[in-house]
């Protein structure tokens, strides 16, 4: 079965303290080869049937209205898979 | 800044209860595209310089070792972005 992928992210100008924190993890543990790290979320819709264009539309009003928050996330991405 | 996209899901044997609550609200606002959600999380780590085979090597480590729980979550996809 086809699936959207929808990637929401905290907005740059946000501090992202999930992020800080494996950012401080990292220091740490002696992993030196990343500056800052930046949490956000993954989201796997399963599509009953075709993805059409109206299906893809609805997803992306899902994506902006009800599984990010637009005040301090931005969706990065929407990509069918399969 | 080239950035490594770590793409952590939870495992598909398990319940996952956030995705389960957002198809629960999907049914509730009339949205009858997509049957199942999961949801996951999408690390963006900044490297500092170039991305070389041992810089994704070690992104492979930590995805594994620190950013995942091997016992509930899947590692699903690391690539390089920019």
């Amino acid at each position: 079965m086809p699936t959207i992928v929808v990637d929401v992210m905290p907005k740059a100008e946000l501090l992202d303290p999930q992020g800080k924190a494996v950012t401080g993890a990292f220091a740490r543990l002696g992993v030196s080869d990343f500056s800052a790290v930046r949490i956000g979320k993954r989201f796997e819709l399963t599509v009953d049937g075709e993805v059409t264009d109206g299906v893809l539309a609805e997803a992306r009003r899902i994506a902006d209205e009800i599984l990010s928050n637009s005040v301090i996330e931005d969706v990065v991405g929407i990509e069918v898979v399969e």
